[in-house]
């Protein structure tokens, strides 16, 4: 099942303790793009600016990626410039620049309308929404927010939460969102505003799966080297999505295995800067690494 | 097969922000002891003083931890005052009051030196390296530390790791004792100073469990409250400690899956001070959880 992602594609200009990368190609609806590539097809809802590299098209097409309804606007290109610290938790933000995302309002074509999948990456929850009415019912909704939007349009992102099958959010978000330090209690509680799961994202610390009835807890890969983590979240909603449109079910299981894929992909994307690590590998890579995945955490 | 445990017996007076306790049961060795004693029979080599309560020892003994080692010293317990934040990762010492702990050697009574594993909870390593040499070769022995002895002693921090089979230590030591932040590195770097296995505590993260050739994480058990995070690394071990003690076999398997009872018993630990929910649990509740786990954990 093909899957539709309505987020952002921008410029980014990253530092980390370990390296920096300046106008790299970067955004929310990017990096899942390329991590679902690997898995099903993407159909890509965004928009960029003139001064947009050619080459970073090129490369979502190469990935398998349809660019269809990525509109490409008069003006410049988001770009975001943000510092990590060793914690690679949180980073400083330098500048956002929204330029065309300023004014952007996501114009679904005719032929991604029925996609089976649809993914609301991090955007205005009141575009959320539109995207949502644009579309014939997916057979799954998931969404991704900030705390930008939970701070200024709360009672949109309860809105989405009520409409989706699944809400992913990082822990800081959750606690946000849900008024709960305790993670158990925020994860429960933003269940109980309607998505049928949630998933929280702990970074290096792993994932949590909200069900009702039950919660799955994943650790995350463990890795040597960590050079940017921009994008794992995005990458990791990615492989787990896309993993979903290859199986076409979506069952328990196949939702944990997903899971599982999303982290190995959030794996591979923060050994280097911007989409570099995920443009060099295969699914033979991925593979491997799920592999090494279940022999971490089998008993 | 009996377990050998070696550490402090205290009084400890705890601040959390969600309540305080007073001179209450704790030390290393009592969390072990009790941990351990719902899977197989322990001896306690620790000591006292005269102002030491009755009750306690009844109650060690109670759980059938064999008090026979425990010294009664002229002089006053061993007592700690400590004030943890909303981060409980971090205790702050308000005191550490030595007492008679300061002058404490152990001493081995004849019985207990056939016992078929040891654990050298966290003592000064030079005592570690001397219970070693007072007791006939163990099937297994292990060992835990602190941040102090690794900056104050750590060439017999590293002599202690060269001669047991399972080293245990939490995050930060791991990273002090090796010199490397990353976890991934420091782990496989104390795995080279000697030991079979290392075991790394990440608290409300979960455990990295290091052999050679292979690392096993394990998330940790979630819970909506946690009161008390005193003892939960002793609990822990004894849990794991004492769950190889009662199957008498250290498989790989059987090593995970003390990993596993060590996570549900510090699980139980930290939802109130000092011994308090420790000392209302039975085997049954412990089965219970560790099914809980399984169904946390299982893809």
């Amino acid at each position: 099942m093909a899957i539709l992602v309505v987020g952002s594609v921008a410029l980014d200009s990253i530092e980390t303790p370990f390296g920096k990368a300046e106008n790299v190609l970067g955004g929310s609806a990017t990096y899942f793009s390329v991590s679902a590539s690997f898995f099903t097809p993407v159909n890509l809802v965004a928009v960029v600016g003139e001064d947009f590299p050619k080459k970073h098209i090129l490369f979502l097409k190469k990935r398998g990626v349809d660019t269809k309804g990525l509109e490409i606007a008069d003006g410049n290109t988001f770009r975001w410039k943000g510092k990590y610290d060793y914690d690679f938790n949180n980073a400083a933000t330098i500048y956002t620049r929204l330029n065309v995302f300023e004014h952007f309002r996501p114009k679904i074509p005719q032929e991604y309308k029925r996609s089976g999948l649809l993914f609301l990456a991090n955007i205005d929850p009141d575009l959320q929404l539109a995207v949502m009415k644009q579309v014939e019912k997916p057979k799954l909704t998931a969404c991704d927010t900030m705390n930008y939007w939970i701070i200024n349009k709360k009672r949109s992102v309860i809105e989405v939460a009520k409409k989706v099958d699944i809400f992913l959010l990082n822990e800081a978000e959750a606690r946000q969102l849900s008024g709960e330090s305790n993670l158990l209690k925020a994860g429960r509680s933003i269940l109980r505003l309607g998505p049928k799961k949630v998933v929280i994202k702990k970074g290096e610390h792993g994932v949590l799966l909200f069900s009702h009835g039950s919660i799955f807890s994943a650790p995350a890969y463990l890795l040597e080297m960590i050079n940017d983590p921009t994008g794992a979240g995005d990458t990791f909603a990615g492989g787990f999505i896309g993993y979903l449109g290859k199986r076409g079910k979506i069952t328990d299981s196949e939702i944990k295995k997903g899971i599982i894929y999303g982290t190995v992909m959030a794996s591979y994307a923060v050994e280097d800067f911007s989409l570099r690590r995920l443009s060099s590998i295969t699914i033979r890579d991925i593979e491997r690494r799920y592999k090494d995945y279940e022999r971490l955490t089998r008993v």
